[in-house]
């Protein structure tokens, strides 16, 4: 690792207000959000220069705040804040969307502070394709851009979704979201597809499965962590994609064995993510203790 | 690897005569069961003696012979070989059943050679739970119990089943047959719950996902092989279990490090039974091409 600090990550992606329900129980009015996750992830091994809306309502400034995150870039717009609710069942990986309320989402127009467009790397949450071509449009040079996206794009924008893809040099997506997008079952092909849009790197989460990436040719696959009890999943996809970048940012390099550790920073995170209702266990986690649940992963692939 | 020749591992399981239809095409009459392609894929590295039973008409003794393995324990009764039918989908994970002929495996009432009581791996694949008891009783001394298991026991014989989990040192299943073994919908509960019925380790075969292994305090986990023409999964659960029993006889120990690579050799070879319909793939496998795909897996899963 490089000692100087370095250089924010420019993340652009939503900062919503969740209720969730699962068997363990719930949280209601908690912080969450696809940037909101990120960025508390992320923040950990670099700066994040977090571009996102809120309402006039919102007073969770307190929970995102940290040092090493700047809220320069969150519009406060009249109106209230996104969001969310949702339901877990006995079955972890299976939830129901209890309502969402757009609210200031619906006008978010994104502004990058002048010094912000300079951002050498880039993470596109899930928000509209739009959005995410926006915000490259206003990048004097963008090096590295990680995308992150979600079915509802698919279906609902495919053309200017393929646009965002086509700039990307890494699209993180899961396994139906692979299928859904190219139309292939096999999720092999269809990653094969997804390299021929654009990205050099694909990403495919598998949830408690893990996580598989590749450039076409080399795979890497790591297992899910063995988590006993899986207490809220809410952001862990976003929760990987910090860890992800995160650590890419602090290495200051993409080679692939870069990558590759950089799947594992994200698959620790996120399974940190899953132990507590929304950013409660990522707040208050040490590097120490990520660093050792790298190594707890190790241990779990290791053999001789 | 020690030098001397290991003993012969005792399996018990079916031979069948299958028909397949895939995505890829159609396999009429071929060789299947779950002895059939136990007793292949470990012959590749330790020798196999095979209990089983078929009818007068079985003509496939040709396909089944290998010089690893003992065919002497192999009843040839009255009546037809059992039969199975089955279709994939597009989805390869999801298969429905065209027709289930038992024929004589409705009579089969194993009866051990002499020689072969002294047994001491054995591997009783997915056989009714009264002729695994009857295997077992007719041990003099079994050191080592690797069962494997099928839901239909689950539901139709539990308590018996229960007793043969009691008297294994491993016991080998899947997703949906742990949960339903135990009714926890957390698979990892699941284990544990597994564990305290009396097996030592629990190997958890998730297909595609690959295989997660533990003792109630280690996990070992290791991903699928990236396979991009999945041709017929049919019986890569048993090959999967003759790898990872193949290799520990092989290596002469149970050692926690053993038996981590013994599951990257069952994963290895369950990947080589899905190239191709029936044994085909696997009968015309070298110890070269299964030891160069463990070390695939070593690269697959590899970070610095």
């Amino acid at each position: 690792m490089p000692n100087k600090r370095p250089e924010p990550i420019l993340a652009v992606g939503t900062i919503g207000i969740d209720t969730v329900v699962t068997p363990f129980g719930r949280a209601d009015e908690v912080l969450g959000g696809s940037g909101t996750f990120f960025a508390i992830a992320a923040s950990i091994l670099a700066p994040v220069n977090l571009v996102s809306v809120v309402g006039e309502d919102f007073d969770l400034w307190p929970e995102l705040s940290r040092s090493n995150i700047s809220l320069e870039g969150v519009a406060v717009l009249s109106g209230k804040t996104f969001r969310w609710g949702g339901s877990y069942r006995e079955d972890i990986n299976r939830r129901d969307t209890l309502f969402t309320e757009l609210g200031v989402l619906e006008k978010f127009d994104p502004q990058l502070p002048l010094s912000w467009q300079s951002s050498r790397t880039v993470f596109l949450a899930n928000v509209d394709p739009p959005t995410q071509l926006k915000i490259l449009d206003s990048l004097a040079k963008p090096e590295f851009v990680v995308t992150d996206t979600m079915n509802f794009w698919i279906h609902s924008d495919l053309e200017r979704l393929k646009k965002v893809i086509a700039r990307s040099d890494v699209l993180i997506l899961n396994d139906d979201e692979a299928r859904e997008l190219t139309g292939k079952l096999n999720v092999l092909s269809a990653l094969d597809e997804i390299l021929a849009m654009g990205p050099r790197i694909v990403v495919l989460k598998k949830g408690e499965h893990g996580a598989l990436m590749t450039d076409g040719g080399e795979f890497f696959a790591l297992p899910g962590y063995p988590l006993k009890k899986v207490v809220d999943p809410t952001g862990a996809g976003d929760t990987f994609a910090g860890g992800f970048v995160g650590y890419i940012q602090r290495s200051g390099s993409t080679s692939e064995e870069i990558l590759r550790k950089a799947i594992v920073y994200g698959s620790a995170l996120a399974s940190f993510c899953c132990e507590d209702f929304s950013i409660r266990r990522l707040k208050k986690l040490s590097l120490e203790e990520l660093e050792s649940r790298v190594e707890e992963f190790r241990r779990l692939v290791q053999f001789g």
